[in-house]
């Protein structure tokens, strides 16, 4: 990180100029140990599962499309596949934990623990066992691709996951579930309501479980495809490749890999900054800035796939650009 | 622009989920008069110019910094070139003003109108006739690249050209000095008065110019690189292509472009909000919302070039996305 800090002093711009940017090269140097991080392996892990409180009307979708749209994912024809694709990235689509059997795809990884969760309004949506399992299952998709990932890319299918991360959320950083909880998809007045219902409802019921810690916490009111991104970022941290965090979802992730390695946080980029209400607060407790601001609220990985060119461009400005010296400019008077 | 907004709305994703990347794509629509503009040619107009007031210690670097850094970008190795090889556009380099005999090079585009400009503080910086043939010069450079054109970025350089732009500013907004002049490439607190006495010294000698009109205004307190893309706007505008605008000083070309012809606007994409102190008005006085904002502050069109592979992206979406009914995903219930 120093000698990234010297160089960029050196190269031909105002120092400073480049801003955030600058201060990525200088991240990304650290996470990686070196000043050229390869960043050729981007891959999107884009994770699928049901909740079952999806059956309390928290969401503006019948609870099939969670299905539907990993179907959409295999075809190419959902936004993260014309975003890869755009940003030369590739994408993994896991079923870990849709509440349907899938046709087997080779572009699959049918990696289900369970068949969705329980509501997380009457228990715990899974067990403890079950949380774990899902870690390891997204720690073993960043293994079972490692030498092709450089950069490992969040992303998230699941129609209630916005409720189950709100309430993971606020279980995590103690926030009330009114500063946490938004429209997802794009729920009405009395969705939101469900979903504030719902969410104050699953931190009563689950309080036991919270207050065991963070897995005890992700297994009562999380989700699979939450917990298969705290192994998706574990595991990319302890390979000291950077984790580019989406939205809203991700965050719940990012929040339990933190509360669970604190060191973790170290190797995230937080690619934008969600419409969805809570999620300035998840960034700010992981000392995140964000690199977009678009109002995006759709997951899959969206976010972190617009966000991957800015992260590259960092990377080559730092290496490519020439100093005062090579170039004959004179530096400031 | 109704057919985009329709389509957006049939596309597999919550309406509304990709924010600020759908009203864009509904712009684009409406600039070219089609859903899925080629977007291939990406030109970066980098204009440079040296600037009278720049030898009244307005800038942290020297004068001669003007001609080097032309041929840093002519050699490939400025952030403008490493950041147009990232997202794939093409840089321009045009010397419309630079004070320095540049050896030629096939790279260069040779169209200076004057070396350097007279100080805006004593006087017009250059005739109403010179600031004329800039703006021609801007508008042939895009024409004679025209089917190679299919998006026109604007970039700068010019050692003095944020003290230029800032009077510019306040000259075409009424604004006061103090909510404009920034720091520029960095100076100190005494460089800074120096800057704000420059622009006010330079509002107070050319008042008369000013009171005639957006031209006689560029002329009295603009500058050549300045003036250039003033023309490199109003022709993207004309053959109805988007202009990506960068920072602060493109930011001033913009507004003298929407002041000659406010249809002008509708054909500016703002990349980005500058760390300079009056960008931001600049923009809300265009009615354009900012892509990035990356405390940016280097100019080259560095900007323009960061925030391009989003505007790609927004066309890809609204065409490569499946529809609801294509995917047969369940719309809202």
């Amino acid at each position: 990180m120093r000698q990234a800090s010297a160089r960029q002093a050196r190269l031909t711009k105002p120092a400073g100029s480049l801003g955030v940017i600058e201060h990525l090269s200088v991240r990304l140097a650290g996470m990686t140990g070196r000043m050229d991080p390869p960043l050729r392996g981007a891959v999107v892990f884009t994770l699928a599962a049901d909740h079952g409180v999806a059956a309390e009307g928290v969401s503006a979708y019948p609870r099939e499309v969670t299905a539907q749209m990993v179907l959409n994912f295999l075809r190419g024809g959902a936004a993260i596949n014309v975003l890869a694709r755009e940003v030369g990235a590739r994408v993994v689509v896991a079923d870990i934990g849709v509440d349907a059997d899938l046709p087997p795809h080779s572009a699959l990884r049918a990696v289900k623990v369970r068949r969705g969760t329980d509501s997380i309004t009457r228990g715990p949506a899974m067990t403890v066992d079950e949380a774990e399992r899902a870690i390891e299952v997204g720690r073993s998709l960043v293994r079972e691709q490692a030498p092709a990932v450089d950069v490992a890319l969040t992303g998230d299918m699941g129609i209630g996951n916005t409720t189950a991360s709100a309430a993971l959320i606020c279980a995590l950083t103690g926030l009330e579930p009114e500063l946490v909880v938004g429209r997802g998809t794009g729920v009405d007045d009395e969705g939101l309501r469900r979903k504030l219902d719902a969410v104050r409802g699953a931190l009563q019921v689950n309080a036991g479980s919270i207050a065991r810690g963070p897995i005890d916490t992700l297994a009562a009111v999380g989700g699979l495809e939450i917990a298969g991104l705290v192994g998706v970022i574990l595991a990319a941290a302890e390979g000291r490749k950077p984790a580019i965090i989406d939205g809203f979802i991700s965050g719940a992730s990012a929040l339990v890999a933190a509360a669970m390695e604190p060191a973790a946080s170290g190797y995230m980029i937080a690619s934008h900054r969600s419409q969805e209400l809570g999620h300035g607060a998840v960034l700010d407790r992981l000392g995140l800035h964000p690199l977009l601001d678009l109002d995006l609220r759709l997951g899959e990985g969206t976010g972190a796939a617009l966000a991957f060119p800015i992260v590259r461009a960092a990377v080559r400005l730092l290496n490519e650009m020439a100093t005062f010296d090579e170039a004959g400019v004179s530096d400031r008077s």
